[in-house]
């Protein structure tokens, strides 16, 4: 079955940590899987070589999920054939001072892709509706104005030639748990674990129901959401590769046709 | 020996065809040479790592070369095995009209690495001197102060813990011509032909004037240059990477301390 039908979110996506664990994309043989994804790599590389010689249309790949989800390996893994020249990496942390005296979706706005470029978003403006939700930092008009203003950007992006796909990376509580546990256990990984991600893990059930609201509030055919189950990184890897393979298939891109003008041009 | 020791530009460089062929870090097997470039790469990948994690220091690699030189392929091979999260590529195509309206240096600036990013410059500043020189378009006091303006900007740069890589691909005359014509001989790849290009072939000696004078006037012991011979793209290629290893070997990097009051913490 194909990806982008099997992980589709809807318009009433429910998220349940039992699904977090389904591998529906995984043989169940190790290294079948590995050619899958391999494959899958490298005709995300060549089909991103299409989109950067055409130079017109753009894609952006938005992943969140919770701490832990894995959203730092999904896109090394995701990218590991593309020429980097094509790929913008943004990464959203903590708002600046510049940045929160701005809208919320100001920065966001700087760094959408170019023509012939694949931006992946890890962590989104999604961000600036989740958090304040699960911390009563807005309440119910607010957040309805916010899901409005996104679907509104979102829009605005699509109608001027960009391709969006927009991934939550869906894990169980009891993964994130022994995720979190690892970094701990590692002195080597301590750096990755931030004390407030045990903050935000005793709001589990309230930031579930956030993104569920915001998932609703915001899929569209010109913007879709998926919910990528997570618990496994090689079944992770393999289903948003196939996301975004299937969807930049869905581009008809193809090379500029050469110039006849050029057929008998010699070098000197 | 020391690729940093080898290709060092130095004060003096002088950029003849016949030097563009060599290839002293090639074995003459394949196979060897292979496997050393792929060591390298997944070496970069871990130092990277490290860097990201220190979230302290900077690494900006600066490529520069001729049209053909093999700036694009150079990045697509250098960083194979690195997580893009922590990699800024950056191309400083023809100004824009905002980006005219200031001094050269701004849109420069405004793409440096952040801490815990190697940031790669698909050209940079140095066209802003080497084609105003060879099109006449600046007069020689008006180059020296630009060449003071990037001795300045780049000391700065590297005062604020950016360790800074300058690499000149060095191509022959005769392999520009062999690739052009690759470029005009397969429809495929017209979009990757430039008629200026053509043009800018014809300026080949004034162009090299330039390059060794621009190399000659901002080499720093900070900021170094590297002539790199790329005729030959697998020698390009390890050639490049053994630069940008043994360099980040030279900045001690390692995982930042683990934090002992996490030792007994259990996740609930």
């Amino acid at each position: 079955m194909k990806a982008c039908k099997l992980f589709r979110a809807g318009d009433r996506p429910v998220l349940v940590d039992e699904d977090a664990a389904l591998t529906p994309l995984c043989s169940g043989d190790e290294r079948e899987d590995r050619q899958f994804g391999k494959g899958l790599h490298k005709e995300i590389a060549a089909l991103q070589e299409m989109l950067y010689a055409e130079h017109q249309r753009k894609v952006l790949l938005v992943l969140q999920g919770v701490d832990c989800a894995g959203k730092d390996g999904t896109v090394h893994q995701l990218f590991r054939k593309i020429n980097p020249m094509g790929l913008r990496p943004v990464r959203f942390d903590v708002p600046t001072v510049a940045e929160t005296a701005r809208d919320f979706l100001w920065r966001v706005h700087l760094q959408v892709p170019r023509k012939g470029e694949i931006a992946v978003f890890n962590r989104s403006h999604y961000e600036d509706v989740l958090h304040p939700i699960v911390y009563d930092r807005i309440d119910g008009p607010e957040a309805g104005c916010r899901y409005a203003q996104i679907r509104d950007f979102e829009r605005t992006l699509a109608e001027s030639g960009t391709t969006i796909v927009k991934v939550f990376l869906h894990i169980s509580k009891d993964e994130q748990r022994r995720r979190l546990q690892d970094r701990i256990d590692d002195p080597e990984k301590h750096w990755k674990f931030d004390p407030e991600d045990l903050k935000h893990r005793e709001k589990w059930s309230e930031y579930h129901a956030a993104y569920e609201k915001a998932i609703a509030e915001t899929d569209a055919a010109h913007a879709p959401w998926y919910i990528v189950p997570a618990d496994s990184k090689p079944h992770r890897d393999i289903a948003v590769a196939a996301l975004l393979a299937e969807t930049m298939r869905g581009m008809s891109l193809a090379f500029p046709a050469g110039d006849p003008k050029l057929a008998k041009l010699r070098v000197k």
